[in-house]
C-alpha cells in the first residue's frame, strides 16, 4: 500500500519539533525550535502550525494530501479529549485543547498521546514490535516509563495512567523517588538514580577511578565500568537489576512477544543487557519468556520523531 | 434483550460440574459428579456430554435452543485450539481437544478458558465489572492468580500466560514458592502460605492461642485474630500486605476501574481488606486509584458456576 503523509508535533519542555513523515516511518523533513514557555502554549502551538504549513509547502504538497497530525507531549494529558493537562515539564500548559486547535487550523484529524504511549506505538509500527500483537516498550533514561500495545491496540488504562511499572515498589523503605514514594523501580534503576547513587557512594569515600572526577554522569560511569572500575560496575549492576525487575514484572503480567528498552539500553547494551537478561531468567516463568524477546530499542534516538507519527497512526 | 441459554462445563481435579445457565448469569440447573481421573479424560468429558443432554431435556429445552458451551479448567490450556495441556490438577489430561469433542458431540460452538481468565470474565459480565471496561480479578485462596478484561476484552497474553501477578518477586530471597522461585507474592500472601507461616512461627515457640491447636487452618487463624491473638493478627497482616502489593502493581500497570479479590477477601473482609486498602493508598498514585474500586468479589462462591458460562460469553 502507498505510504500516506502524516504530520508530527513533538512538544517538549526545551524544544518543540514539527515533522513531515509517512506511514512507512520515513521522516521527510522537520523544523525544530525552542519552546518559549514564557510566551504561553498558544504561541508555541501557533508557531508549530505555521511550521507545519511551511513543511507541507516546501515539500510540494497540499495539506489535503496529509492524512492527519500526531501530537506527542509529556503527560498528564487526555487522549480522548485531546487536552494537555499541566505536564511538569511544560509549566503554564494547563488544560490546553491542542487537538481542537490543530484540527481547526489545519482542517486535519489529529491525535494526542503521551510520550511513553507514543513510543510503544512507534515500536509497534516501525520497530521491534512490527508484526507483533503484544508489545511493551520502556523508556530508560532520566526516568522509567512504559507503554503497551496489547492485542494490536494501544492500552493506556481507564484514565491514561497505565504503564507505571517504574513506580511499583522494588525495595521496601528503599530510596526516595521523585514521585514521593519510597523504593520505586525508578528510584533504583533510572539513569539519574544511578548517577545519584554513584555520587553518594563516592561521597562516602568508596574507592573508584571516578573519585577525582569533577562531575559524574551516566557516560562517565559506563566508561569507568568498561575500564574495570569495581564501584562503577556495582552501581550499574544495581540499576540494571532494578530495570530487570520491571521487565520481569511486565513479562509475568502481560506475557508480551517483545519488550524494548530505551536510551540506557542502546547506549550501553554491553554493560546492561546481560544483567537485565539474567534477572528475566531468574524471575520469569519459562512459558512467559520462551516466546519473548527483550532488546534495546532498534529505533534508538529516531524513536522521538517516529513517536509523533505513530501517535496519529495509533488512532486508526 | 432476551437471555440466551448457555451450557457450562467446569472441569476440576476432584469434581466436574455441568451447568445450564443463561446470559443474564442465572444458573438454571446443574449436575455434579466426581472426576474419575483413573478412567481418563474421555470418560469424564463423555459423562459431561451426557449430563448436558440430560440438563437440556429435563428443562424442556432442545439443544438448538442453547447458544454454546463454555468450558473452564485449570491451566495450562490453549484457548485458541481448545486443547487442555496437562494441568497439574488433572493428571492424564494431556493434549485433550475438549472443544473439538464437545462441538462434535453437541453440535454447538464451544469456548475454553482457564479458571483465572474465566473468573475475570464472570466478574466482567455478572459481577463488580459489569458495565466497566477494565477489570482485574484475583483469585486468593490456595494460590494467587489473576485474569484481566482490558478495553472490554479478555486479555490473556501471547501464549495465555498473562496475569501471573502472584509470581512476581515480592521479597528478594524470600519464601520458597510452589513454582520454584523465591519470594513470590503467592509464597507470602496466599492462604496456604499464611497457614504455613503460622505453623512455622508456632513451631518456633511464638506465643499464640493456637499453640495448643491440633491443626491450623485459615479459618482458625481468622478466628484467633478476631479474638485478639497477636500472632494470628501479624500473620494475617503479612499475607494481606503481600496481596496488597499485587493489587498495587495491577493498579499502577493496568489502571483498571475495578479490582476484585477472591475467596479469602470475602471470607474475612473485616480482617484483610483494611490492610489491602492501606497498601493501595501507600503504593498507588492518586491518578491510578481515584477511579479505582478494590473489593471482595460480590459473586463470592457462585463465581465458580458463573465462570463456566462466562467462558463461552467471552468469545462473543
Amino acid at each position: 500500500m502507498h505510504a500516506r503523509h502524516i504530520i508530527g508535533f513533538d512538544i517538549g519542555g526545551t524544544k518543540s519539533t514539527v515533522l513531515l513523515g509517512n506511514t512507512d516511518g520515513v521522516i521527510i523533513d522537520r523544523i525544530s525550535a525552542p519552546t518559549e514557555l514564557a510566551d504561553g502554549p498558544l504561541a508555541t502551538v501557533g508557531r508549530m502550525i505555521t511550521d507545519a504549513r511551511t513543511l507541507v509547502k516546501r515539500n510540494n504538497l497540499q495539506l489535503e494530501e496529509v492524512e492527519g497530525v500526531g501530537i506527542v507531549c509529556g503527560g498528564p494529558l487526555d487522549p480522548k479529549t485531546g487536552v494537555v493537562l499541566s505536564p511538569p515539564n511544560l509549566p503554564g500548559w494547563d488544560e490546553v485543547p491542542v487537538v481542537d486547535i490543530v484540527k481547526a487550523e489545519l482542517s486535519l484529524p489529529a491525535g494526542l498521546e503521551n510520550d511513553a504511549d507514543s513510543c510503544a506505538l512507534a515500536e509497534y509500527f516501525f520497530g521491534a514490535g512490527k508484526g507483533k500483537n503484544n508489545v511493551v516498550s520502556f523508556t530508560w533514561g532520566t526516568g522509567i516509563g512504559s507503554g503497551m500495545v496489547l492485542n494490536g491496540k494501544l492500552y493506556s488504562g481507564t484514565n491514561g495512567s497505565a504503564g507505571e511499572i517504574g513506580h511499583i515498589t522494588y525495595r521496601e523503605n528503599g530510596r526516595l523517588c521523585g514521585c514521593g514514594k519510597r523504593g520505586c523501580i525508578e528510584a533504583h534503576g533510572s539513569g539519574s538514580s544511578m548517577v545519584r547513587v554513584m555520587q553518594e557512594r563516592l561521597e562516602r569515600g568508596e574507592h573508584s577511578s571516578l573519585s577525582a572526577a569533577d562531575k559524574v554522569d551516566g557516560k562517565g560511569i559506563c566508561d569507568a565500568a568498561r575500564a574495570g572500575d569495581q564501584l562503577a560496575n556495582d552501581v550499574l549492576k544495581d540499576a540494571a537489576r532494578a530495570m530487570g525487575r520491571a521487565v520481569a514484572v511486565a513479562a509475568q503480567i502481560l506475557n508480551p512477544e517483545v519488550i524494548t528498552l530505551g536510551t540506557m539500553a542502546y547506549k550501553a547494551p554491553d554493560l546492561l543487557m546481560p544483567i537485565v537478561h539474567q534477572v528475566v531468567e531468574e524471575e520469569v516463568w519459562l512459558g512467559n519468556r520462551s516466546n519473548l524477546t527483550v532488546i534495546p530499542s532498534p529505533l534508538e534516538d529516531s524513536i522521538q520523531d517516529l513517536s509523533a507519527i505513530a501517535a496519529y497512526m495509533g488512532r486508526m
